[in-house]
């Protein structure tokens, strides 16, 4: 089943808010076989929503629009749905009740203008939001199903998963099976490793394909299947996969779909080990990374973000002689500084991180982007200089996963 | 100026990666008076790509596609913008050559499939791309102009902001002035703002719009300017900007657009003081957020983050009497924190945060989304229990919000 986002508002065009949701929305229906065949991107603009419903309908029957709900005044997308559907806007007295009892959740009072989220359409079904106050409708056309949500991430997500998706699910029953296998890799560039795929992936039969996606220090490969046998899909993808596994060989990093944290935290949950960070111009990214995991806090004991010398000698022990010889970004430093967090927070491992993330701070010799990066586990202490192009947040993003990437490389072999 | 943006990559429509492009682009044409009219996102089809071309046309001059462009067998744009615009894919020996530069700065070695990206189409005016190996595009017909750039953020926004819009301002002169001002305030739901200035904004003259941007813990309001003449514009901004300040009065966090961790960081300038954090739920994202702002290094000294009572007690000093007393989700405890990171970091403020993020970890009395936040500087502590909702990010993200919302405010009575 093909459906089409509409992410309706001025904020989305002008870079104010990023559209998470269409994304979210396609992580979720993607297992069920269902597709996000396009996304379209439209201001608070009556015309341009209509626009983008009529293109939305020429390439899928479900059509889902998020955003344009809220309770102020740039919001027009009722009455356009209005518009489109027909029927008048009219005061629901179940909205009202349902609005009244979220907002009372919140401590707050209701006011006029939630009050006016009540007003929909009658030619939609209306889907009470339990997280929120802007209803969602469901209007249907021509046995075509176009649900309205609101565009708060948290709100979306919860009534999608929860409300929406069922319904939908309920309505149209898909035809064609569809299965995924993601193998996460490192230690190659993209091309270098499609050089090293390309006489497996050429004799992939039709129903399977195969997608990189590369991120910073790390490739995704996702092989997906599409087939009307389920079953036949599914053992295609695990003798494919299984193919995959032995032309990656050790450049693997994970089987699965998972973040560098989740399988950093697998590993030290298997060998029963605890882990510290010691981060400098990571700036605690790492700690943060590894604690927005669920269940973190079984082996991640907790961090010292050491910004200064300073701190770098008085909490993680780091001796003012190293320092002072060999400046505050290298091996000899980074290396303590492991050591110093283990013994501070008390942890069986530590990663470590001295850079110059800039755009100030380069020394002769030193540019911006150069990263120290130390791992000391039970059975040592591993460590190595890094040069990363880019901006600030570029070069802490990608120090943060080479550096999870350096401490799974020797947790895996223990 | 319009400007109609099209994402491409399946990677977009299944979910793993978030369009950042658009919003960056948005962001950086917004001063010059140009805006983004709609963003079409699609897979990567030639069906799609070319029927997202003719839509874009539709609507705007300017048309900047995002991504399709890597080495491997999913990209597909050059041959389908060759197939509109004409013309025929033909080996470009300048592009290898830059190619060449551009991965040998990489340390890498040129293989036959990063080769390949030296084919283009005979149809467009090569721009080299410094910053990776995917050439950028333009095409024009009949005066209009399309340029197909990179999908990688980095990439994409380095060239765009340095090649590609000084190319287009010099092409299309701008004949309309455009104008923004931005503040950021607190304390209100949205809906309660809006009633607040709903006269005000009734009264506004037609060439001035007022946009409501909530996010966790505040509300951006954005004035938004547009006449012919760019002087008189810009007065009415001043003029109407002074009314909106007076309206908000102290709810007002910060005039202009910046993030919480730069408006902390400008008040600590400001003062002359340093600070540190002390997470436990938040888990180094406070620290992380601050760490973000180039400079941040000038008033930030570090952080512990205290994953564990052990971590508390020991690094951060809290008494094990209090722990076990009012546990560790409690304000005697952050407030201890705060006094423990002050000493243990040396910095004259500091934040703690100690919560339940979940999805485990409620205790009798204290769901998931309890967190207590403290601050101390020089004038004294302030501590507050919080409720937030949803799933562990948002928590985490809130929590972090807030804890800067709340020094901030602490802050600026100095």
């Amino acid at each position: 089943m093909d459906v089409s986002i509409i992410a309706i508002g001025d904020e989305l065009l002008i870079g104010q808010v990023i559209d998470t949701n269409s994304g979210d929305i396609a992580r979720h229906i993607a297992p069920y076989g269902w597709r996000v065949n396009d996304v379209q991107v439209v201001g608070d603009n009556a015309d341009e929503i209509l626009r983008a419903i009529d293109r939305a309908f020429e390439s899928s029957d479900v059509v889902l629009t998020t955003g344009g709900l809220g309770p102020t005044k740039d919001d027009i997308t009722k009455g356009t749905l209005c518009r489109y559907f027909g029927g008048e806007l009219r005061h629901d007295p179940s909205v009202l009740e349902n609005v009244k009892v979220v907002v009372a959740k919140r401590g707050l009072r209701l006011n006029n203008l939630t009050a006016a989220q009540a007003i929909v359409p009658t030619s939609c079904r209306v889907i009470q939001n339990r997280v929120g106050t802007a209803p969602l409708m469901w209007f249907e056309r021509d046995g075509r199903v176009l649900v309205s949500m609101p565009g708060v991430p948290f709100e979306t997500r919860t009534m999608f998963r929860e409300e929406v998706m069922p319904m939908l699910l309920e309505k149209f029953a898909s035809d064609v099976a569809i299965g995924h296998r993601t193998v996460i890799v490192t230690d190659w560039s993209e091309s270098q490793l499609a050089m090293h795929l390309s006489d497996w992936e050429d004799a992939l039969p039709p129903y399977l394909h195969l997608a990189y996606l590369p991120k910073p220090g790390l490739i995704r490969l996702r092989l997906d299947g599409q087939h009307s046998d389920g079953a036949f899909i599914e053992s295609e993808l695990t003798k494919y996969h299984d193919q995959l596994l032995s032309l990656v060989g050790n450049t693997l990093i994970c089987d699965g779909d998972k973040t560098m944290a989740e399988v950093l935290l697998d590993h030290l949950r298997r060998l029963g080990l605890t882990i510290a960070t010691a981060e400098s111009c990571t700036g605690g990214n790492i700690a943060h990374l590894i604690t927005s995991i669920p269940g973190a806090s079984e082996s991640f004991m907790g961090s010292v973000v050491a910004y200064s010398n300073d701190v770098k000698e008085r909490v993680l022990s780091v001796d003012g002689t190293t320092l002072a010889e060999h400046g505050a970004v290298s091996i000899p430093v980074v290396e303590q500084m492991t050591r110093g967090a283990i013994a501070r927070i008390g942890a069986d491992c530590a990663i470590a991180t001295s850079g110059i993330a800039g755009p100030g701070g380069a020394v002769p010799g030193k540019p911006v982007g150069t990263v120290c990066i130390a791992i000391t586990t039970p059975t040592g202490t591993v460590s190595d200089t890094f040069h990363f192009p880019g901006s600030r947040d570029r070069v802490i993003d990608r120090a943060s996963t080479v550096a999870l990437i350096l401490a799974i490389k020797q947790l895996r072999k223990m």
